[in-house]
């Protein structure tokens, strides 16, 4: 599949609805558990997302969309959220998420980027030159990982209840 | 995480709505895409939990409560979807989902099941006796692992497009 916006931001925008479907409402067992030590709750997951729409995609297109002099992307801190969310609720941040990424929408579609838009570079700390169509097809598959993660963390609270079945369950495994 | 029959339907009423919240009204590119031969999109994935619904999770519930002289499960078709499901829309297989879903739900509740409930067995081809409580927990985690699934499935159709984000996309790798 070729990167196409459209079908991009029909993923993009989707996202909070999914995360709210899943989560809201949940008991606490479900969503403040996690991995294992160092490792995030589905309501860290939430927390990171919204880092994201904050401080990561949005601000790294505006840099690439500025061809200034200095395309360097502004470090991005995977732990703000930790702090930055003590004593909240999911439902507050939920509430945040849906918010933050509606706003980051309509700037991206206030842009009516073309092609040529899409082919512009800016620098990424580790890799070096990348495009804003690679930025915002990771935009999208950051999503479908995180997603992926919130159900990942939440089936092995089951790992030992389900007995015998956990040899078929290849998200138990992962 | 002990099993809990009231947190576990918290799970199992939700998916529904977030399988519609994910794909619907999403391009084919996205939802009839797969991961190579003989791998399922994600509108199989729904059909397969159709499936689950019709002929498997419930089924094997009443075969355990009614612990007759013959607790063996009837065989379960994972490809039973493929045929049935030819020339059928993805709305209509989200819809069919949610109404079977509901239905199987009602049931549970209407049978008010205790806790000696949940330790009767029933008879699996494979593993021989399992509980009713292991049986539920697989039904949670099988939801959960067939949502991975899909964002999997979803997320490899970018896998040239992110570039080389790739290496920190773990969805990607599994």
């Amino acid at each position: 599949m070729n990167f196409d916006l459209e079908k991009s931001v029909a993923v993009l925008e989707r996202t909070p609805a999914v995360v709210r479907a899943l989560l809201a409402g949940l008991p606490d067992d479900w969503t403040r558990a996690n991995e294992g030590p160092d490792t995030w709750s589905p309501f860290d997951v939430v927390g990171h997302l919204i880092d994201n729409e904050e401080t990561n995609f949005m601000v790294r297109a505006r840099v690439i969309l500025a061809q200034g002099a200095d395309r360097r992307f502004p470090p991005f801190d995977r732990f703000r959220h930790v702090r930055l969310n003590e004593g909240k609720t999911l439902s507050e941040l939920l509430d945040r998420f849906a918010e933050l990424r509606a706003a980051n929408l309509r700037e991206l579609a206030g842009r009516r980027l073309k092609a040529d838009a899409l082919a512009l570079r800016g620098e990424h700390p580790d890799f070096g030159a990348v495009t804003l169509e690679q930025l915002l097809s990771t935009w999208v598959v950051h999503d479908l990982d995180h997603l992926s993660q919130i159900v990942r963390v939440m089936a092995k609270q089951h790992r030992e209840a389900v007995g015998p079945w956990a040899v078929y369950l290849r998200v138990l495994r992962s």
